[in-house]
């Protein structure tokens, strides 16, 4: 990927001064060390690539006379959030009452994902999705999109439009769901190999296969999703896996030669580096062994998790095993797009299942973490040099109650805490991709 | 309580035209019947008091000349917000990091607490604490201020000044806390009195006798609650009870002789009307027929419950034996003073649990279910003639989400359960209370 330079050569040097916070380890082993904070920082970026973070002090001197420096001293500037499981065709159906799991699908996101086989809707829909994510200081996403190639390709035209660096894919079902959503095993193979063939690593965008979850696909169709990786190294997968006792109950009874629900994708070799697995939640030991040693990652989704009333997910079992995992708003079954009020569900989560969490780990999993669990924490996810240049202008005092917290607040962590725990989109001053300010 | 008259006699008459909502009995029993709704509505206060509330194309030409008529046309007005249970010394320690229930208290809230005996400081957090409610559209609150009785007279002066429904009460506690935060059975019994006299009853203030949980009390003091109960006919009780399992394991080691923790309080005669109990999550079903059997009420509190990962609170098993409900925010265990979001968390809570849950079951706990569970349902709740005009005017539409999702809305129970789902202070436009707007 080449970033254009300056007209004449010369490259553009952007430098901007705010306290400055991101993470180069992880807090809940290495503590408050894993944090770096510059209370008077800069950050400066040299073509949207981030060239230097430090003391403003000691970095101003260095700039060339053609930087141009953008004062945001009385904020706090992190690296933009990463959201690894939303289903951006499902924006309209947000806050649907009254259903789980199955259910919620079969009354609500089916018809509401019917539409996209317009690509007018679709694209329309998706320029609101992203206006929201960047309204929340979200700057990736895994998304899934619908069946309809369509909705993939107005989801990425949108989201190259804006310069985002977002990955999606092509829904894969073929069984179990309406007839109007229903591709076939061959259909989802021909029309996933196309859409990879147009978006993946164009500009920023990367493909996903997607399989929508093993109880809608064949096993013909997991076979297809299987090649399709093989085929086409870098690609990611993304699907669903034991959200809900239902849906693991249903899979058992479609795949009654699987160990366990998971094990029907570990049998199409979708178990690997860069396949990201939804909720997670009713794994058991040997599950989440299986997922660290192939290197998948999990989309830990508190507020779905909650709304739908799907389980608690078990941080302490994923770490236990060195499974990498990200943090996913997934809405609609999510109820929020903000990365902060993820941050404070998931805390909830790991409190009512007594397990480990640091006060800094919902913004780790929220940028780094997120990063590492989709393999791009050489692109993106904090600001070590070289990395591309998005990140998030926070107001950490944006309500009258947050501004009267930070004033009992005696540490960074306990003010990103605070942060995380009280914030939403208010907080949000601007977002930046490649050190260009997004208009939302 | 008298209402005063305007000037030369005349009564002063108040019409608020907007959408209007209410409820009229529990939506889980008589579905949208429960609800009444007027999409052009007149809310007509005559001394602060509802007169009438129907259509305006009905009721704007029976009002007298000397009326004035405010138009909210855009937006929808409802009852103001019951909160049943609610700290507000803790207000400057909401969000804090890492505890469970009994470490949380020593940790943070005690040594919070502490400031308490200095009027001053009082004041300053109660004004706070007050305007933060009424920012989130919350009229009525049942409130534990901290063992000081400085703290009682504190919160007192500040409702009053602002002319607010409000029931606070001095914690008792004669052990197990800090020496700083510790009275004995007989201070607290002659602390609790002189405040009855001073406050109970005056204007629109409202006392509660207030063992901040049975381990912290010694059977002497709690012997002497149930005294002031029973000299105090009208007084209030608040309490917490199970919300916690270690607590639930300490309260029976600390009254070996007691069937259950709620038993404990049985024993001592504070189970009965107008007694209000936080959380109630560990209850067995003994426990909850003898709630319903008294009268003695629940505040469910989700938030809270989540945050500090206290467990899930079985709505159906309150509902079995017909226990009043209100719902509580408890800051600072809970993170939102908001009654919108605590719908949504309840919502979250009674999704894991498999409990029922109409789409208007929020507001109405929010609202006349609240009232019912302070027995004050006679005075606030709904827009029923003769009720005190305390109400929100709400714009369902404050953000870009919640704009596009209410095109998608098709009825009004799925409008109000969406903004409860993505709702928050930037939904309230303006809190009134006896007709009057308040300026926060």
């Amino acid at each position: 990927m080449e970033t254009p330079s300056a007209p004449g050569g010369t490259r553009r040097i952007q430098a901007f001064r705010a306290s400055l916070f991101h993470f180069v380890a992880d807090p809940l082993e290495d503590g408050e060390r894993a944090g770096e904070f510059f209370d008077d920082g800069l950050l400066v970026l040299g073509d949207g690539i981030v060239e230097a973070l430090g003391d403003a002090a000691t970095l101003l001197p260095t700039l060339p006379a053609s930087a141009t420096v953008t004062d945001y001293r009385d904020r706090l500037i992190v690296p933009g959030f990463i959201d690894t499981h939303v289903h951006y065709p499902q924006t309209d159906i947000i806050a649907a009452h009254g259903e789980q799991l199955l259910e919620w699908l079969e009354r609500y996101t089916y018809p509401a994902e019917r539409r996209f086989d317009d690509p007018a809707h679709a694209r329309e829909v998706a320029d609101f999705f992203l206006a929201e994510l960047l309204r929340n200081g979200t700057t990736t996403a895994m998304v899934f999109a619908t069946v309809h190639p369509e909705s993939v390709d107005a989801f990425f035209e949108a989201a190259r439009a804006r310069g985002a660096r977002m990955i999606c894919g092509k829904c894969m079902m073929d069984r179990h769901c309406p007839d109007y959503l229903r591709d076939t095993a061959q259909s989802s193979y021909e029309d996933s190999q196309a859409l990879i063939a147009r978006w993946h690593g164009r500009d920023r965008l990367l493909y996903a296969v997607t399989p929508r979850f093993a109880p809608t696909s064949t096993e013909q169709q997991l076979e297809f999703a299987g090649r399709l990786l093989d085929e086409h190294p870098g690609v990611y997968l993304q699907t669903h896996v034991a959200e809900n006792r239902a849906e693991v109950a249903w899979a058992q009874q479609l795949f009654p030669w699987s160990r366990s629900y998971l094990d029907v994708y570990d049998r199409f070799r979708l178990l690997r580096k860069r396949a990201i697995y939804g909720h997670c939640i009713h794994l058991d030991d040997a599950d989440c062994a299986r997922m660290g040693g192939t290197g998948a990652a999990i989309a830990f989704c508190p507020t779905s998790n909650l709304f739908l009333g799907s389980g608690l997910f078990d941080v302490d079992a994923a770490r236990r095993h060195d499974v990498r995992m990200g943090l996913g708003t997934d809405v609609g079954g999510g109820t929020s797009f903000s990365m902060l009020r993820t941050q404070a569900e998931a805390y909830k989560v790991v409190q009512l299942g007594g397990g480990r969490w640091s006060p800094l780990s919902g913004f780790y999993h929220a940028t780094l973490g997120g990063a590492q669990a989709l393999y791009l924490d050489d692109r993106i996810g904090n600001f070590a040099p070289g990395k591309e240049g998005d990140f998030v202008v926070l107001d950490v005092e944006a309500t009258p109650l947050l501004a009267r917290r930070m004033n009992h607040a005696a540490t960074v962590a306990e003010r990103l805490f605070a942060l995380a725990m009280l914030g939403d989109d208010r907080n949000v001053v601007a977002t930046y991709l490649m050190g260009t300010r997004q208009l939302v």
